[in-house]
């Protein structure tokens, strides 16, 4: 005879669960009152759950005494992720050329962006540089800090309604006051080359389907662990789970039949699950977060972090480094995407990529 | 100096990934060869990845030597999904007839069935069996197997039409002439109450976001978690990625901050990942495949796979069971859902209350 477990609703209680806040992912599910109200079941709205990732460094990770690598001896083999994105650079650049003399079109990217964040105005005159030099043409609406959401989504629909364009890029992150989900439903999955619409991100999710664009930085990552060999359909890693990176990286790799595990700033010893991987990638936003002996000998490494760091020998005051310990890293894993010079290229190349595709899809030009 | 990896499209070829074929994945990504043709990035279309999840049994899972747990003491408490259902369709009840007494209307769920699948039929008359005893109006339109895709579709928009239907239904699986994406497209997301369209998908899986329907089998699964005061973020495995169940389950999960590991018919070894669990989830449709050393003791078990095997002492000749060996299970888990009563009915209660959310969003009824 199985004892039936004692629950508390036997005893003719409503409950539901506190809504919730900082913190509640570890205790609110568990958190349960009476309840005069009207809910029925008890799980709460999804935003409700919603509270940023911070890494907060732990004692876990801020500081080993054991050695990193049993062995000093290995070295990565870097993936060289400014090569390879050049390489496909090289092509788009071909297949414009093509599409102009073959139908005197080329493709065409406008990118919105609110504000003046240093870092959005460096991405975006990089994608600016990378279409200018194989010829897809692409134009900015540059809107100021505190513009209106009408303003924003005036300049979407501009661009949407122009036959030129082919693409539309909203450099996230957005000011708080604009509501970055409420904006990219606005675009049209036709053009949403970042793959960011949740009917693009469904379609990635889902088997049987195909979105019209993948997300660029995931997209990147794949292409450069299939130029390098790598045999995708193992254990993988995904740390971080952003909208951006991680999410939709840990549902290609599935895609792939890769075995995912995702790992978050909740989740408790990352190490432990990490160090099981044949693949990590690495999109957490935390310098040397992932340290030597979380990575299993022989693993390949995406680190897709790009994080400044303080550094007054540097002419800007500041470098970037990754989410990885490289110099640790490089000792136990068989391969590594180097900051800078890794994904960060390919994410590029892939928004050239993804402009060419629409652009050919909207001509049948093939 | 750490040395560059040596990569093969830097002799000059250019390389793709043949296309996917059953056994792909295991090899196709190292499978590159010459390419004249245009394509510039190597990933393949996604649809030409997806291949069958057969769980063919290997010897891992098809019998064990070594004792099942090392005590035989342990029992685990049976979550007992039929209880919990009927409280929940008590309420749903109750607030049905408050609908109609306040406004005079009351929700309305359709249901497309194509074929005389004995499962499928089984399925529907139980939904509107449990939609008559809450209230709720149900309507079903039963087309041949052989019915072509128009006429699918006209089922579908007279629905969609009615504004006494607040949510609709489709069978699956639809006979193999009929494209389930195509039809599942078409379908509006404010009636999609079993939350398959890819917008409601996405929305599911996206941070900040709130889809209109959360599929009615995963929020049961969280529903009887949060009952049974489970934890949830703590890790867990989903065995199965299907997009009905195993993908849905994944993404819901890590909106409630589930470490989650996701594991297929193509991961090796899924028992040495499965027993690393706090929670897990099973959507294999393999009968037996989880064998109580494939669990950590203590762990929650959620069974979703309801599996006829044959019984020749049962009044059809067939039984139902899990895809979980419940008596090795129970020896190891602190807690469990039966087969059948466990699952099952959570799921149809969760489809009433998706219909009743879908009523009181269209006449604004809180």
């Amino acid at each position: 005879m199985i004892p039936r477990v004692a629950l508390p609703w036997r005893n003719g209680l409503r409950l539901r669960v506190l809504s919730g806040s900082r913190g509640c992912c570890r205790s609110a599910h568990n958190t349960l009152r009476n309840d005069d109200g009207r809910s029925i079941v008890i799980s709460p709205p999804l935003v409700s759950l919603d509270i940023p990732d911070d890494w907060a460094p732990s004692p876990a990770h801020s500081c080993f005494s054991s050695p990193i690598s049993s062995s000093n001896e290995q070295t990565a083999t870097v993936i060289d992720g400014k090569f390879i994105a050049d390489e496909i650079r090289t092509r788009i650049g071909s297949e414009v050329r093509r599409m102009k003399e073959g139908i005197g079109m080329v493709p065409g990217l406008a990118v919105i962006v609110v504000g003046h964040r240093r870092d959005s105005q460096t991405y975006v005159r990089n994608k600016m540089m990378a279409c200018a030099e194989v010829g897809i043409k692409s134009m900015v609406a540059q809107l100021p800090e505190d513009c209106t959401k009408d303003q924003l989504l005036g300049a979407l629909s501009s661009f949407d309604a122009d036959p030129s364009v082919h693409g539309i890029l909203v450099q996230l992150p957005l000011p708080q006051h604009l509501d970055e989900g409420k904006v990219l439903d606005v675009l049209r999955p036709e053009k949403d080359v970042d793959g960011f619409h949740p009917l693009n991100m469904g379609n990635l999710a889902m088997r049987g389907r195909e979105p019209l664009f993948i997300p660029c930085t995931p997209k990147g990552c794949i292409e450069m662990l299939l130029r390098s060999g790598v045999e995708i359909a193992g254990k993988t890693t995904v740390i971080g789970r952003s909208n951006i990176v991680g999410l939709p990286t840990s549902l290609l790799l599935q895609r792939h039949h890769a075995t995912v595990s995702i790992v978050h700033a909740f989740t408790k010893n990352p190490e432990l699950i990490t160090c099981e991987a044949d693949i990590v990638v690495t999109a957490a936003g935390v310098p040397n977060l992932v340290r030597g002996n979380w990575l299993k000998p022989g693993a390949v490494v995406i680190d897709v972090g790009t994080n400044p760091v303080e550094d007054p020998s540097s002419e800007h005051g500041y470098r970037l480094t990754g989410d990885v310990c490289y110099e640790e890293a490089v000792q136990v894993a068989s391969a590594i995407t180097p900051v800078p010079g890794g994904v960060g290229p390919m994410t590029i190349a892939m928004v050239l990529s993804n402009t060419l595709d629409s652009a050919k899809r909207v001509y049948a030009f093939t």
